[in-house]
């Protein structure tokens, strides 16, 4: 083989015998029973432990995205519960799965929009303008610009002021959530409809604001989701619709060769 | 169609156009800002938000979870990214679905067996004689009790003590953690091998003094698991190993073709 | 580091600049247009291409289990897809899922019954002395006899007759199937009422006539059903009920929390 | 409830008490036995059987991505069975979710590249001066154009003329197979680098041919390499190296630490 190996590297964590090194700290005695399930995951994408206000604004966003009752990700995972009920972990995967473009993972497109334009803007960009190159940009293209927009919160999605205003409190108001504010000002200029922004584009926004790699802002909502679901499936276990879902769907999409 | 339709119930949330319930709080005014991720997967699977003690003993068993370093559960993260990077939450997926009965998911059978044999032994059970009929059990079976042993953690899995310590100091070594610990004591009182108590035996135990369903208990990994692989996707995407696993892994196990 | 690396090695396939070697074949000169997608299968657990009769049943066993029109299989696909339209392989991923203990997944029950109970006894075994065993041993456990009853299909599922015809003709009508009958008999000998073997019981004890491992039987509707499934994320492409499904769904769950 | 219920229609199949319809064919009597796994999946994407020339063609197609060894698909695979041995299904799930833009899903790009193309262009395009603007365009995008290019088959995929000759054989080498071969001849023209096409160029190009709709052409890729991870799922149950991969990458990835 003339392959040369290249190096691998984790700074994940790594065990001796007597010791647990997570994130470079020593599991058992600077983790466990001083940080919460949020500040871990904080952690793990800075690299640090948050400071008492990041945790309040990193926690806030990532329970918004928990739980939204009865989704399309939680009838995937009682769906899948039903048929294999010894793989709680593979209900959950089936949920997440559909953590996708549409649902959730728009919050990637929010944080990536706002990233690559503030990229080489320095201190005090003017957020007007570039908000109207952006919706300049989405309307020549006839593309929906994330993070605007709402089927049923209407005119308000009513996580944003709140979310927006945990930020704040905290100090983390500040660019990225300026030029969301900007673009959503801007498109709702040019409309008489009511355009609400939605959930995503505080999330989005207020992740870019604590440092969180853009990269990896649809991680918050499948760490979030997958703590969801597991009540999903406790509620499914204890109470089930699984069948009931299954059996309506297929007595309605079969109809036709029925009747 | 015959059959009559049967009534579907959830009570894990609904939206209305101004507000948002969950778990039967108000999203916006009760949970936001109050409540940390962890404290919203306890009021998922409990109903109630968590005394102060419940909070620090239920963040302590999850953040356990959380990471462990490069594990077959990362690999498999790893892998899946590397061939479909638009898509996080598969990666993230393909992460959760190894949690089975070998790692993690073993939780399930130490809650299972608790509950199980304090059934119905009242408030003052004979741990020590609970113990030597379970041990004699599993021994006839020639079966592993499950939250026994390590293969790396000897004499003592460090994060056994620490969480019994958490656990005791807030209040939640009850019958569980005792018959547990009692198991442990009866099967290493027979053999000459050092055989540890395993971080399964404490989280599974605290668990079930917590409340939580002895059926999902293994969803308390699942969740924590979800927030960990985040960030090796993080670290996958700023400083890759996958291709180098991959390649290695091919030429090791192709070598005999080549030579 | 002190541990000694073991050997890696794998069969199944690598290749060269110019090969490309496949279950130890030549893919592009012994393989491609030659052999059909199911005898590819069959190659892959046995190392062998198979007969022409091994083929006919190969293909039978594994055709039945593709389709069955709206599963919670089918469900669980869809509603990923309208999340992640970006992702065809999370929605088919998803939808295997739920192939477990409960559906599909019961094959292996069968495929490890009949494996495991004909080990030891020689060519001529009591199949009606074996059956009766056996059913009394789930009897006294109240457990239910894998592959047998079907809420549905009664008194025959029009599968099962038809499976083991194409089986017999072919030569693959041994022990297996004959202890699976003998089961059957018994088990209907003992009840008044109509209790009909499911397709489970023909495709688990055809697929052990054929050589294929017990340990992997369930992965014959795996595959089948991955194949089904792109069926599915092509009809919802193109004439969706995802929405609908959900909405519905979501209606009746939370209609207690909107009169 | 307000919302008025909208239709919901599948025609991928449905039973009755004693028949099963799968795809408008009776299962028991007009499909077992007489079709192969392949040509099941050409019934379901297209809604009928394939004649024999197709049959050859499709099952060619698929059965080119059923095996390819050691991939980060089946390290994946073998990842997940590693811990959670009762769930294949989750296993195969594991492999197929990186079944994405980079592996596989690649051949969406080129099946939509080439349908869109020659949507509006006629019975007798200029294929010489199509390719020239698609080189183009991917040219001033600097991106890649999809099937074209290969780390290891050079200078020739030997996949790539075995499934062309096979397709015109067979009466399927039409403009889409012709387009993708101007393409490539045109990308080669324009470099001394040699750039081979590789297999997704001919199964994309081909698929088409077949009359699959683009949309969903990377199933082809999914539904084959879960019938080949079921056989690493048995390769890896009876002769594993799923723990030594997981040991050696771990030991490689946290040498840092330990020395």
């Amino acid at each position: 083989m003339s392959r040369t190996a290249k190096p691998m590297h984790t700074e994940t964590g790594y065990s001796t015998a007597d010791s647990i090194t997570v994130y470079g700290k020593n599991l058992c005695t600077e983790v466990l029973g001083k940080v919460n399930l949020g500040d871990m995951g904080f952690l793990g994408l800075t690299g640090r432990l948050p400071t008492p206000q990041e945790s309040v604004v990193f926690n806030a966003i990532t329970v918004t995205l928990v739980e939204h009752g009865i989704t399309p990700s939680a009838i995937a995972a009682r769906q899948t519960i039903l048929g294999a009920p010894e793989s709680l972990q593979g209900a959950v995967a089936a949920g997440l799965l559909g953590l996708g473009t549409v649902f959730v993972g728009s919050m990637d497109a929010v944080a990536n929009l706002l990233t690559r334009t503030l990229k080489d803007t320095g201190d005090t960009p003017d957020y007007a303008a570039l908000a109207k190159t952006i919706v300049d940009d989405y309307a020549a293209r006839k593309a929906i610009i994330p993070g605007i927009g709402h089927p049923i919160h209407k005119p308000v999605d009513p996580r944003v002021p709140v979310l927006f205003r945990i930020a704040a409190e905290n100090g983390f108001s500040g660019k990225y959530v300026k030029l969301m504010q900007a673009v959503h000002a801007e498109a709702q200029s040019r409309t008489t409809k009511v355009l609400p922004m939605n959930a995503t584009s505080a999330i989005g926004s207020i992740a870019c604001e604590l440092g969180i790699d853009a990269r990896v802002v649809r991680g918050l909502g499948v760490m979030a989701r997958a703590v969801g679901l597991v009540s999903h499936i406790l509620e499914e276990t204890r109470n089930p619709m699984g069948n009931e879902i299954w059996h309506r769907t297929e007595e309605a999409a079969t109809e036709h060769k029925r009747t």
